[in-house]
C-alpha cells in the first residue's frame, strides 16, 4: 500500500517517513513541503535518517495524492483543509493528526468523509487511544462519589493548556458519565475555590523540560484512588499509530473515524 | 438484610461492624470471637467506634449463622474452613476475605458453593476489582511487545510478598494474554539476569511505613507506557466491598463468586 | 513539660490531645473550646480516643495558659490572635499551626515573639519541613535550565488553592533561586499560554477523595527530571510535629521560629 | 581544551562526540575504536549525527591520549584498565563511565589517580549525582523509623539488577545512616518474608520497554512518605555530565574523583 506524507521535513514528518519505510506492507509514495522550504529536493531517505532513496521532497501535493493509496497529514489546520479538498478530488483516504483544528476545519474533514475514509485523532498512539477507551468505561462504572481529575505534563515549548489529549480524556470521562464536559470541566483553581463541586472534572497542567507527554486520569473516592496513566517517551508512537491508521483505511468505508475505530476499541 | 461478622474485634472486624451499621438496608445480626478473646461481652456498637447497642460479642458462631442472612468472614484459613461447614448446615451465604487460603481451603468453599452463594476475594475494594478487570482487558488488547510489570507497596508489618492482590493482578494479566502465570511470572531479579525475556510478567515488592496498599500494573513498550494504579488510603474500602457483597448474595444463586461478579464486571 | 491545647475537640485538637498523652516527657495541661461547643465538659481522655482522665474541656483559656509550659493552637486566625495576647500576658510559648493567617495576624505573632518563643508553620510534619529545606537547596544548585513545577493533591473538602504548603514550597524554591515568588509564580494555565517563560515557578492543583496531602516539586530539564515528593497518609504527622515543637520551646529563646528551626534544618 | 573519546562509535560514544562538538570551550581531539570495528575511518562528525569534519575514527589509542587534554571512556572494564595504563604513561586525565567495574579494575584507576585527575561514576547525570547527595543527607536526618526503599525501572535490554545507580543510592543511604549496605541491603522479597526488619534498605527492580532510567528513593514512616525521584529521558544527560567532568579536570589535582566532586556537592 502506497502512503504519502504532506509536510515531510518537520520533526513529525521525518518520523512518518521513517515509519513508512520500516513498516512491512507500507511503501513510501512520496513527500511534499510548502514552497520555499529548505527541504525541497532533499532525499526522503536522508530526511528519514537513513540512506538515500533517489527521491526528493517536492511541492506537487496533487501529484502526491494521485500517487498515494492514503496520505498522512500532521501539518496546520489551514493546510489540512486544503489537503482535504485534494483528497476529495482524488478520492484518497486521509489520516489527520493536525492539532488546533476548529469546528469549521473539522467540518471540512466531515464533508470529505462522505466520500473516503478519514481518520482524525489529536493523539495517534495506541496507548493514549486505549487510555481514552478505559477512561470512558471506568467513568461509566464508578459512580459520582469518585471525583475525576486529569493532570498532564508536557515540555516547555508547548503553547496550549490543557493539552488536546487531556481535553479528549475529559470528553471521554464526561461521555462515560453521561454529562457535558463544557458544563462540568474545571480548568482553573486559584485562591478561595470553596469545596470541590460534586460531578466536576478537574484539569491540572504542568510544563517543563523535554517531557514528550504524560497524562493521568485520577478517580478519587473515600478510601481509594484509581489512576490511569500514559507516558510517551518518543514521538515515534504517534508516527506508528498514523501508519497503522493509513493501512487500516484500505478496508474501511467512507466515514470520519477515530483511532478507537482503527484499534477496534469503539465499544469498550 | 441481617449480616453477621465472625472475628468481630480485630481491625477488619470492627470496620465490618461499623460499615454494616452505616449501610442502609443492612442490619447487624451479631458478632463472634474465639473463646478467650478479651473482646467477648464487649458491646458491638462500642467495638464499631460508636455508641452502645446493648449486644455484646459472643462465642456462639452457630447461633450467629442461624440468625444471619449472610455472614462476613475475614479470619484465618482454618477458622474459615470451620465456618464453611456451619454455613452449609445453616444454608447461610458466606462472604470470605480471608487471605493465605491454600487450594484445599478453597476446595471447602467450593463445596459450600454448591448449596449457597459464596463470595471469595483477596481484595474486596471496588477499585481493585475494577483494576483486575482492566488489567485482563488491556493485556488482551496490547500485544506481546508491551512488557507487563506489577509493583506494589505495603506497610512494614506485611509478612508475604508479592501481595495476594499483586498475584491476582498477575493472574488477570496472564488470563488476558492466554498464558499461565506459573510459567511466565518473574518474582525475583538479582545480579546478572540477562535481558528481559519476552512475554514474562515481572513483580516488584516495596515495604515500608503504614502504606495501606498501592498497586500498579505497567505495560511498557518502545515509546510509551500505560500504567494502571490503585492506592488504598483506608481499610474501610475493603469493609465497604464486603458489605456490598453480602447484600448482593440475597439475589444470587449458589456458586463461588468473585467481586467481579458482585460488581457486574465479569465480562469486561 | 505541661502542654495545653486550645480548640481541643476538632479533628486536629483530638489528635493533639492523643499525641501529648502518648509522648514521653509531655504532660497534658488541659484543653479548651469556645463557649457553646458541645464538647465542653467531655473528658479529654475520651476526646483523645482513649480512657477517661477525669478532666474535661473548659472555656477558661486564661487558666489553661497559666497552667501550661507551652500551648498548641490549630484554630482560626481570629482565635489565634486572641490567644497570642494571652500568651504574652502569661509569658507562655505558643505553637501555631493555624492556616489562612493574613500578614496582620502574623504581625501579632511577631509581637509576641519578642517575649516568648513562638513556632509558626502551615505544615508541621517532619517530612514536609525537610521537603522545604531540600527544595530551597536543590533550587540553589540547579541552574535556570531546570524548570520548577509544584503539584499538589488534597481531599475534596479543601477550600483554597494552591495549598499553603505548596505556596511555602514555591517560596522555598524562589529563595533558593534568589527570586521573588510574587514575580515568578504561575498559578493558572488555560488556553493559549505561549511557551513556558524561563525562570517561572508553576503550580498545579488537584482535588478529590480523601487525600490527606500529596506535594511534588519537579525540576525538569532537557533529558532529566528530579522530583521531590511528600505524601501524608495521616494527620497524626502534623500533631506529632506540633508536640515536638512544643517540647523544643523549652530551651528556645524568644523569636518567631519555623519547623526548620525546630528540626535544625535552617541552614541546609 | 582538547577532549578525546575512546569507543567512539557506540550509542554513548556518538553522544559524547556530539556533546564535545556542541560544548563551548571543548574541542574534539579525536576518537578511537577497537581493531575490526566497522566504524574505523568513518568521519567523526558523521558519527556525531552532523556534518563531516574530515577526521575519521582510528585504532591509535596512544596517539589519541597524546593529543588530548582529557579522555572520556565509556567502554568495558578490560578496555578501561588498558586505557588507564596509557593515561598514566601520557599523564592524561581520564573520565570513566564504564559500568560493571570490579574492585581490581577500580584499583587500576586508583593507581592512575596518584598521578592525574580521574573522574569515575556509574551515572554522570547532574540529576542523579544530586539525588545521591540528597539521599545521603536525608538518610542522616531521618531516624530509623523511616524505612528506606529504592525502586528503579530500566529498558528491557538491561542485563543486571539492581542497576549500578540504584546500588549507588543504597550506598549513599547507608553512608547517611552510618551502616554498611552489605549488612542491611535486602535485594529479594518472595514468599513468606516476615515483617520488614528495621533498619534495612530494600531494592525493587522493574524492566520493560525503552525506559532510559527511573530511580526513586522512598523514606516511609507512620503517616508520611518522602520520595526522591530521578527520571532520565535521554542518554544525552550522561554525555553532558562526562564532558563537564572532562572540563573540570583542567583545574583538578591528582585523585579519584566522583561526580559529586565535579559538581561541588561532596559535603552536602
Amino acid at each position: 500500500m502506497k502512503i504519502g506524507v504532506v509536510g515531510c521535513s518537520g520533526r513529525m514528518g521525518r518520523m512518518l517517513l521513517k515509519e513508512i519505510l520500516d513498516t512491512p506492507g507500507a511503501q513510501l509514495a512520496g513527500g511534499t513541503e510548502r514552497p520555499g522550504s529548505p527541504a525541497l529536493g532533499v532525499d526522503l531517505g536522508v530526511l528519514a535518517g537513513g540512506t538515500a532513496l533517489g527521491v526528493g521532497a517536492t511541492t506537487d501535493t496533487r501529484a502526491l495524492f494521485e500517487a498515494s493509496d492514503a496520505v498522512i497529514d500532521f501539518t496546520s489546520p489551514e493546510a489540512t483543509v486544503a489537503h482535504a479538498r485534494l483528497a476529495e478530488e482524488t478520492r484518497t483516504p486521509l489520516v489527520v493528526g493536525t492539532t488546533g483544528m476548529t469546528p469549521p476545519d473539522v467540518a471540512a474533514l466531515r464533508a470529505l468523509a462522505n466520500r473516503v475514509p478519514v481518520v482524525f485523532a489529536p493523539n495517534m498512539s495506541v496507548g493514549v487511544t486505549l487510555l481514552m477507551a478505559l477512561t470512558e468505561r471506568v467513568a461509566s462504572i464508578l459512580g459520582p462519589d469518585y471525583d475525576i481529575e486529569i493532570v498532564e505534563m508536557h515540555h516547555r515549548h508547548k503553547v496550549d493548556a490543557p493539552s488536546g489529549t487531556a481535553l479528549g480524556l475529559g470528553e471521554a470521562a464526561a461521555a462515560g458519565r453521561g454529562i457535558e464536559l463544557s458544563d462540568m470541566g474545571v480548568r482553573v483553581r486559584d485562591g478561595h475555590t470553596g469545596p470541590r463541586e460534586p460531578g466536576t472534572i478537574g484539569f491540572a497542567t504542568l510544563r517543563g523540560g523535554d517531557v514528550v507527554g504524560d497524562h493521568s486520569v485520577i478517580f478519587a473516592a473515600e478510601g481509594e484512588r484509581l489512576e490511569l496513566t500514559h507516558k510517551a517517551s518518543s514521538r515515534a508512537v504517534f508516527a506508528k499509530g498514523a501508519v497503522r491508521a493509513a493501512l487500516w483505511t484500505r478496508d474501511a468505508g467512507p466515514g470520519l473515524w477515530s483511532m478507537r475505530d482503527v484499534l477496534g476499541l469503539k465499544d469498550s
